[in-house]
């Protein structure tokens, strides 16, 4: 299945994707859907409202998650890029649900930042609580995937020894468009293509099976430190070629489209702005 | 005032703090009080049901924030102490609601660490929406000030460069025992008396007028990057005498009473128990 959060009436509805159409799920968003213990039946038999796809104005795909852990340095390709050493953990800083837009939403470049970068990420999200996750749990625990653009305030993020204001600027990170469920994408550890456009010129490209800390490893390691909810994301890291990390830097100015995007996930398409 | 969130029948009620008594405010938690907007009258002017605050099993002060925003290298003595030199910026990392607990409640050991440490932290507690805040916004938007205790699991902070994984520990975190207002302790920038005590020895002891970055700066400095809203909560780090620095290092095993109080505002008063 493909679910998303479609914005309606001034709120929102949970979805299914249906060929060309969205099919009401008979909640407000993916958050409240996975809250259900019963919700993969609930969203598969559902028979509701239907929307147009094409031109659907979607919201992050759960709106409000109770926390947003993204993982740092888990591409061999961007590890190096960036002079590093393979981690022998992962490295985890934070995003907040303030922190995310809609997977086409614009994104608007705050005034106070010359060093505005993407980042494609491959998302978990989680759709069963779990604590101390055996590896089975945590399978068990992945409602599906989805795409981010970890966007990157890269001056702010280098400010101080810690990424975290650097990470989580209001309003500024797409996600979605669709929670792709595993059994769709080729279980809980897909490989899949990887990519960012800016303005039609590919700027990173990876596979989704090279991640060091594969996505069954990641729920495992940040449930033994935290209890993991239904909605709740794990950002598994970006891969090569980011703007930080080019020779000229290049960074997000204004006028751009940025498209992120993984095979069988969807994109994220994105307007950068200026704040006005 | 003296406010705070009561555990009563299976639920939670915001109250404020007469004398020796609790009286009910009409709502559910202080930061579904802090949501509303004349939410200081409402809370001077209650006269609802009583409880003796004596005993009281108190709640985080504000249960669910949307984000609790931690800063590092906020107190001279601290930075001297963990070896660096005086910031430009503050240096900010996360802890999320899982994470915290009441004032008084137990704080579990994890039996993944070895490393387990205090530090005393006194917060500033939000009560009015805010973001990129002037100076004057920043110091309306401060409800008021109240004690937390960033337990820290050293060894996972150190991990890797990011401290993240080492500050969000599930239910680690006493966070209480009041929402003091401005009035009750000198206004937005206290210089309070701050300390922790681990059976009965003092292990910090500072000033909350030496802060580096005040609370009226620091709300100006988050708001920068992203909204503050209702509850939401800024820890302004704590001074030297972590567990950590000291030599040989201390940390906490099981058994000890820690003791976090900032005159004025009151104590976290936690026994440490190992994870069974």
């Amino acid at each position: 299945m493909k679910l998303a959060t479609l914005r309606v009436d001034g709120g929102t509805r949970a979805v299914r994707l249906d060929a060309d159409t969205l099919v009401d799920l008979g909640c407000s968003d993916l958050g409240v859907l996975f809250a259900q213990d019963d919700w993969a039946t609930t969203a598969a038999k559902a028979t509701g409202a239907t929307w147009p796809a094409d031109g659907a104005d979607l919201a992050p795909v759960v709106p409000n998650p109770s926390k947003v852990i993204c993982v740092g340095h888990n591409y061999t390709n961007h590890i190096k890029e960036m002079g590093r050493e393979l981690p022998s953990y992962p490295t985890l800083f934070p995003k907040f649900a303030d922190s995310l837009i809609g997977p086409n939403d614009p994104i608007v470049k705050p005034g106070e930042t010359e060093a505005f970068d993407w980042e494609v990420e491959l998302v978990v999200v989680i759709g069963t609580p779990v604590r101390r996750a055996t590896e089975e749990q945590a399978a068990d625990a992945i409602a599906g995937f989805t795409v981010m653009n970890d966007i990157s305030v890269r001056d702010w993020q280098f400010r101080t020894i810690e990424w975290t204001q650097g990470k989580i600027w209001d309003s500024s990170t797409p996600v979605g468009p669709y929670v792709v469920t595993p059994d769709e994408v080729g279980g809980v550890r897909p490989a899949l293509e990887v990519e960012t456009l800016v303005d039609g010129e590919i700027m990173q490209r990876d596979d989704t099976g090279t991640l060091l800390f594969d996505p069954v490893r990641l729920v495992q390691y940040v449930s033994t430190v935290i209890r993991l909810n239904p909605g709740d994301m794990i950002a598994t890291g970006t891969p090569a070629g980011v703007g930080h990390a080019r020779d000229p830097k290049v960074y997000l100015v204004g006028g751009e489209t940025v498209v992120t995007r993984i095979a069988g996930l969807g994109a994220c398409t994105n307007q950068v702005v200026k704040a006005s």
